[in-house]
Order: C-alpha cells, then structure tokens, then sequence
C-alpha cells in the first residue's frame, strides 16, 4: 500500500505551479519563479501543507535528472568543445570568487579561519538546473552563452568534489592517507570520463542504428531514459553528481538523428510531471525556523557574497574569453543558482564538526535568494534580444 | 539524499521490461507478458536484484493511475451509459462464479466453511489495468467488449468494497455496529459518485473553456493529471480504489474538445516511464517462499478456479446481454485479471484472522498466472480481426 496523501500532494504541487507560473508569465517574470513560490508556499515555511517527504524527493530528483539529459541532447558538441576553456575560467574565477567572498564574510563576523574557509567551500558550487530551466523557457539554452554555462557547471562539479575529498582528506589523522584519497579522487572522477565518454561513443552509434530500424518509436525514448538513468547512476557511483552523469549522457545522444524526437519526448515526460515537482520540493525543504538575531545579518551578507562572487568572478571570466558585455553579464547572472551540492558539503561540514550546525538555515536562505533571482537576471540580462 | 540505487532499478526497469516486450512481440505474444516476465527476473523470486521497494511501488502506483485516467478518456461515454446494464450483470455472474469457485476449492481442501468463503471473497475482485493496458496495445480498448470490461471493472469495485465493509463489520461484536458500518460504506459510495458526477459535469466545462483560451498547449495536461491525481485520492478517502476515480476522472473529460492531445500526451508519459514501472513491480512482489507439497495443489487448484469462474460467469454474462459468442469470450476473458485487490482483501482477513497467513502465497500466484494468462487468452480471443 502506498501512501495515498501522495496523490494529495502531486495533484496540489501541479496545481498550484502551474497557476502560479502561468502568473508570473501575466506580470512579465519566468515561470520558473512562479513554481519555486508554489514550493514555499505549500512547505513549512507558509502554510505547512506538505512536508519534506522521500517519495516527494525521488521524483524530484528523478525530474533534475531529466532535464539535464535535455539540456544535453540539446547541447551543440562542437560548441561546448569549442567553448571548453572558456567555461573552465568561469568556472574557476567563480569558484574562487565565491571561496573569497564566503570566508570573508564568516570572518568578519568572527568565525575561526578554517570554518570560515569551509563556509567558502559550501558557497561555491552552482547549481545548473534553474538556470537550464529558464533558458529552456526563453528559447536560449542553444546559445554560446548557455553551452558556456553548462560546460562550466562541469567544471564547478569537479572542483568542489575534488576541494571536498582534499578537505574531508585532512580531517584523518595521517596525511599520507589524505594525500591517497585525493589521488584516489581524481582517479575516480578521470576513470569516469574516460568511461563516459567510450560509452557515450558506443550508444551514440547504437541509436542510430537503432533508430534505422525503429524510426522515431516510443521505445527509443525508453532505451535513452533507461541509459540517462544509468549514467547518473554512475556519476554518483564515482563520486561526481548524478545530474553530472545525466548531461553527459544527452551529449553523447546530441548528434544522433534521432536526438529531437528524444528531446521532445523526454521534455514533454519532464515537463508535464518532473519538472513542476522539482522546483516545488525547493520550497518544500525550506524551513526558516531557528533563524534570528545575528544569523539574519550573517545570511543577508553571505546571500551578497553568494550572487556578487559568481557575478562578478563568471563574469570576468566570461568578458577574459572575448565575450561581449552583454554575454558576460547573462553568464555572470546564469552561476549564480545555488543548490544541493551546497547543501551536501555543508551537511558533511556538520558532520565532521567543521562548521556549526546553527549556520545551515544561512546555507538554506542562499540556496533560496539565489534561486529566485537567477531567473529574474537572467531574464532582465538577455532582454528582449 | 535519495537513495542512488532507484537510478540504477528504474534504469534497469525500462531496459529490460522493454526488451523482452520487444521479443514477446517477435514471437507474437503481447508485450504485456513481456514486461512481467521482465518483473519476476529481477524479483526476489529469480535474480533477487530489486526488492520490493515504497518508491518503486509509488511510482507503479502512479503508472495504473495514469493508464485507468487514459482508459477513461478513451471511453465512449454514449456506450459506456449504454452498456451500464450488461456491465453489472456481467461483474454480478464473475463475481458469484468466482466466490463458489473460491468457496469449493478451500472447501474441498478441508478449509472451515467461513475461510473458504472468505478465499472466495478474495478472489473475487478483478483487475482492468492489466486488460486496459492490452486492449491499448491492440488498439480495441473502444471497441464494445472494452467498454463492457470496464463498465464492469466499475461494478467489481463497489461490489468487493461493500462485501468486505460487510464482512469486516461481522468482525466487530455487536450486530448493530455492523448494519450502520455497512450503511456507511455504501453512503460513502453513494456520495463519491454523486460528488463525481457533479465534479466531472464542472470540469468538462473548464476544459473547454480553457482549450478555448490556451489551445492545445501542455499545460491543460498539468491541469488534467493534477484533476486525475485528485479524483483518485478522494476515491480513496470515500473508500473505492484509488484507480477507479482516475478512470471517472477521465470519463468525465472523454467528452470535452482536447481530450485528444490530452490522452496523447499522458499516454505518452505513462507508456514512456511509468507503466513500464507497473508492470514489473508486479513481478517484483512476487515471491514463491513458503511454497510447498499440499500448498502447491491447492493453489492450482484456486488458479484453475479463479480462471474458470471469470471467464465462465462473465463471459455467460456477456452473452445473456446479446453480445455475440466471440465477444463473450472476449468479455470472459479480459475479467480474468487479479491484482492488487485481491491482495487487500486477503490482507485484511488475515490481518482480523478470516483466513490463515500460510495461504498468502496462494494468492500471488492466483495474481501472478491471471495476469500472465490473460494478454495470452486476450490475444487469441480478439484473434486477428
């Protein structure tokens, strides 16, 4: 028997997403912000109507996945290729704005240099799906801009994964294991790429074999959702994010024939049911309770340090690789969503006493600023061209 | 977190579900036996590779849900008005040739004369899932035997909803207690109809003023999953099963002006991801443990009568109301599916002591071969007209 207050639940957060997207659109905002709102309102915050649930959570994973694996079939190979070491100084100038600004802030407000330092790591990380989102809803995700934007969230899910083994590495008693399991570390994340990518090779021909001798049948789009699966799966078996594996598999599937009819399809499935679920458990899982006094002031400048870092460090990064203003601006605003990595290194801070577990509702209101105003830049940065 | 091993299950689900469908088709059997064949492999009962799991069954719940909401948007609603009278006759004959039949076998296996009513109660009940799902395939679902199947899935409902509150009431001590019990459930039922009635006459209207407005676009889909999501829940709360309010609910917009692009489109997504889960979560909860020596002749025994009593009752059934000899046989065969309510039931009167828990295994293998057998008999019985 399955809980039936689930049906409740999925019936309210389709609902009410999409009403409230579909008045966002009326006032001239993106939907997406509609949908996050829905979320909050429905979580504890507001009204207290559905809790943080594990069913709830699966599907909404299983809906980032998907729409990763679209923002990859829908990714130009010889674009992101091409746009590889542009997206890796974003990522890095990111990255290292966001350290800076993360421990300045903590130290000011006169946390211990390494916690501070920590606080850095936990800010550091974007999350791509928002952005991919909105860019999927104003039409922009196949511009240079977005490939940027994707092939740097690559590059951010490496660094902090990488950052985090060197970090949980010196929390041992002996430096020589450290130094082995970062070595094993960047093993793992080298050994899946390679994997990753003679796979990617391999399917990319068997779909288009397959799709010789089936056409554009339902049954590819069930192959292709079955490996998406399966290489997020593994990513997270690696040590990288599941919606790292996800990507990676709609790239190697990008210039098969059959890649629209896939990317259709798969939209369509992540649209209708996924997507609207995922953005709604972002709300969902936001609590504010236990925020006060000074921690109000430490988040509002930690949710300041967290937008200006990854604008102003993606940004630079982007206008050092010869892109105009215009598009150094939309990729400053694109890095700027915060997600679960951020939660996932803060949750192991906690757990290894490197950071007091008092500062997660800080780390829950910048995943929360920063998400609502993605969009909102993003849309303001690519204007009405 | 969520539990990284579901990507690798549902990766696995669509792949191999798929793929022996594929064969079953070669070999001109449904594809249905395929996909639950595909369940018992990875079950406890074969490989043991996915265990029963809530998610996984969420999500095939989800799966019957959106197919029982797609069978009631492909309803002719003009026959299935007409055929209400032959339905319920031919649910009333099924479900009295299957409680003899259920009633004869434990009797004669020396069952007390109350448990052996009460394994025919448990066997009562058909499924249609697995009948829709078939009749999807062969594209006959609205013909007038599809119709008839599933007019009559309706009465089966409420027929085995009200024998169990009757049941159950005699459970309690005082006889009292018992009437007005069952007075309630039937007022409930009388009321969730009522209710749905008057619900589905409003939503029909909003679903043509909003195609009017929005046109063909995807989120009327929402809309119309967020109404099926709702319906099912609230035939839970009244008492029904969740499946047949997502069919009402799809009745109830089978008339409006989109309904083609909706049944597509939720088609579409439950065909793609979800029914697949269905189909092998059966498998996946199918486990022979416990069987053995006077337990395997009885449950030959209860299969063969489970089977025979069905197909004989409904199929007479059909022809009493004018059907011609092939689509009674059409008839009796599609109502030979047992599935979840049979598993309700029996987990009640073993819950309250009716019947012993040794015979559980009984009744998955009732389930197990009904559901197997039937695509086959459905097959041959529509034959290749």
């Amino acid at each position: 028997m399955i809980d039936i207050n689930l049906l409740l639940f999925i019936a309210i957060i389709l609902l009410s997403t999409k009403v409230l997207a579909i008045f966002m659109k009326r006032i001239h905002l993106p939907q997406v912000v509609g949908a996050l709102i829905a979320g909050v309102l429905l979580g504890p915050s507001v009204f207290g109507l559905i809790a943080p649930n594990e069913v709830i959570s699966t599907i909404a994973e299983f809906g980032v996945i998907l729409l990763l694996f679209t923002a990859g079939m829908e990714t130009d190979f010889k674009q992101l290729r091409d746009s590889m070491k542009s997206s890796a100084l974003i990522s890095v100038l990111g990255v290292a704005a966001a350290l800076g600004g993360g421990f300045a802030v903590a130290f000011l407000f006169g946390k211990p240099s390494f916690e501070s330092f920590f606080i850095g790591v936990v800010i550091a990380s974007m999350s791509t799906s928002i952005t991919v989102e909105v860019l999927q809803e104003m039409g922009k995700l196949k511009t240079k801009t977005g490939t940027a934007l994707l092939g740097a969230s690559l590059f951010d899910d490496v660094i902090v994964i990488v950052m985090l083994a060197v970090l949980m590495g010196m929390g041992t008693d002996t430096g020589g294991l450290s130094v082995a399991s970062i070595a094993f570390t960047l093993l793992k994340i080298a050994g899946f790429f390679i994997f990753a990518f003679m796979a990617g090779y391999f399917i990319n021909k068997l779909f288009n074999y397959m799709h010789r001798i089936f056409g554009e049948r339902r049954r590819l789009t069930i192959f292709a959702i079955a490996y998406c699966f399966a290489m997020a799966y593994l990513a997270e078996l690696f040590g990288l994010a599941d919606i790292t594996g996800a990507y990676i598999a709609g790239v190697s599937l990008c210039s098969t024939r059959c890649v629209e009819s896939l990317e259709t399809k798969v939209h369509d499935i992540s649209y209708m049911f996924f997507t609207p679920v995922f953005l709604a458990n972002i709300g969902i899982h936001t609590s504010f309770s236990g925020m006060m006094g000074s921690l109000v002031a430490f988040s509002a400048f930690l949710v300041a340090a967290a937008i200006l870092s990854k604008f102003i460090g993606c940004g630079l990064g982007a206008k050092l690789c010869g892109f105009t203003n215009r598009e150094s601006v939309q990729v400053g605003a694109g890095m700027i969503a915060r997600g679960e990595v951020s939660f996932i290194v803060a949750a192991k801070g906690i757990a290894v006493g490197y950071i007091g577990i008092q500062l997660f509702p800080s780390i829950i209101v910048v995943v929360l600023v920063t998400v609502l105003i993605t969009p909102l830049l993003l849309k303001a940065a690519f204007g009405k061209g």
